[in-house]
């Protein structure tokens, strides 16, 4: 059996914080080009893909950000993607900062089919950092401050002729995530992130063990509810901030099958038959079969930790 | 800070069909001395450590298994083992097959502490096979007929300065073992497996492939939930049926930091710092900070899979 639809991540170099959103929306009409000279179905883009990953940045007040955000998708900046995904029958992702009509704020990303159309939206619900300013940082990460937790759940499409799902950038550290997505029967997960190559309250934590953690945690994903996952990094070096990149390709026996090799803009792509989701499913992660959802209670019924006595 | 216990994963070579309980038995206790001479506070033994995989060999009537279960425990073949543990002061966990006064049978895993207490008891979860006889498989995995499924959910200890918890082989490829322990707050968790190197149904999944998903769930595991795990294999041909070795120790960033380089009899000692547990407890894995659990809800509503249409 092959049910093959072939993926691209689309990694982004840095975007400084002056560039302007059409010079970024022209760097991803490159790259959406470059997937389709490699017969890809689908391009995966970053989290934020339209600006810098502004949270890193403090405002007293929220709306003084405003101008990072779109109030509508797609809107006359963002066209020239959707009009090529069209004409050329070629999906995407796009991660954006959305703000809603009774200004809400959320970290998005979006699934535009090979019609050019929205076919699925995700609102980050892991959102990491804080939400004030934290001078012992080497510097801040004000996601808490400037989003609201999604509110969509994680929700899975039937589209291109697979389960598809996405996620974004610290989601994946959660395995509650994937597991949702499991749950529909997801075959393709697709994220973006952004994500420091130092941790700003730990000097001494690697780049090397950052990277692995990054790598993990899409693997584990992967394998433990057989599906693939395609994670596409904004990375470099971000007016003075390093990102990591690493984007790759994961296979649902939780393998890397395809990874960048730069920091900048680049395209890896990798044919995913989808088909190779089957026999996991219907063997050791058949979840029927397998899970006990009465010794799982506390996942759901508590937040935090409760430390025996 | 440092709140170090020095664990050690014993790995097992095969245990022959024909070999007996007093001989495996000191085999143990060989394991235990070693590394009480290597300075360890706990050493942790494989899933039923005790006997042969059993569950590999069909039996039509249950009760035809019977003598590879443990009635009592401790018992007198095993109670060697206690006694060295309390006057030697070294802690240990012990995999067997239990079969209770009602007649119930479990795949089963104990907590000794370092008077030679059993401190904890954990019965498998998440078992594994099948129950009935399948003759399109290589060989067999009856787990599913000869135990019951565990009933005492995932619980965690606090022994010896710190939370501990135990799983069990199959357990380890679900997330949700390690997330409710994680709730709980555990800063070890402890287990054994018996894991051949071959798919019974799929022929060409590869040694590597195996192995890697073994080391990526015991990983992610403790990476997510801020925690070591350490995994003791059953390894080695054990009457032509040949089982992974691969046991090793990972620290709460993920990172494997000692693993066996035999598929026999091999003590591996890693000095785990529990305080390493806290940075990543209090920071980016602070559940209390960012789980959604009412995004989670699917998790603990619905055993098997709902796609969408």
């Amino acid at each position: 059996m092959t049910r093959i639809i072939k993926v691209a991540a689309a990694q982004l170099g840095p975007i400084p914080k002056q560039e302007n959103r059409k010079t970024v929306v022209g760097r991803l009409l490159n790259l959406l080009y470059e997937g389709k000279t490699k017969k890809c179905d689908l391009v995966v883009f970053p989290e934020l893909a339209l600006t810098t990953f502004f949270p890193r940045y403090y405002a007293e007040k929220h709306d003084a950000m405003d101008h990072w955000f779109e109030d509508d998708m797609p809107n006359s900046i963002v066209e020239s993607l959707f009009s090529y995904s069209k004409k050329n029958e070629i999906g995407f992702t796009l991660g954006y900062a959305e703000k809603t009509k009774t200004n809400e704020r959320y970290n998005t990303s979006i699934l535009v089919d090979k019609k050019g159309d929205i076919v699925g939206k995700y609102r980050k619900v892991h959102l990491p950092g804080h939400s004030e300013y934290e001078p012992n940082r080497q510097w801040q990460h004000l996601e808490k401050r400037y989003f609201k937790t999604g509110n969509l759940g994680f929700p899975v499409w039937r589209t291109m002729g697979g389960n598809m799902g996405m996620c974004i950038c610290n989601d994946r550290r959660w395995p509650e995530t994937f597991r949702v997505m499991g749950l529909q029967g997801v075959e393709l997960v697709m994220l973006g992130y952004n994500t420091p190559k130092l941790n700003s309250l730990k000097k001494d934590e690697s780049e090397q063990t950052r990277m692995h953690q990054n790598h993990l945690c899409m693997q584990a994903g992967a394998y433990q509810n057989a599906c693939w996952v395609v994670g596409a990094a904004k990375a470099g070096n971000e007016d003075g901030f390093a990102l990591m990149g690493g984007s790759c390709i994961v296979n649902p026996a939780g393998e890397i099958v395809a990874i960048a090799k730069t920091e900048e803009d680049e395209i890896i792509a990798f044919e995913c038959d989808l088909d190779e989701c089957n026999f996991p499913k219907e063997t050791i992660f058949n979840f029927n079969s397998h899970r006990q959802i009465s010794h799982y209670a506390m996942i759901t019924s508590q937040t935090g930790v409760k430390s025996p006595k």
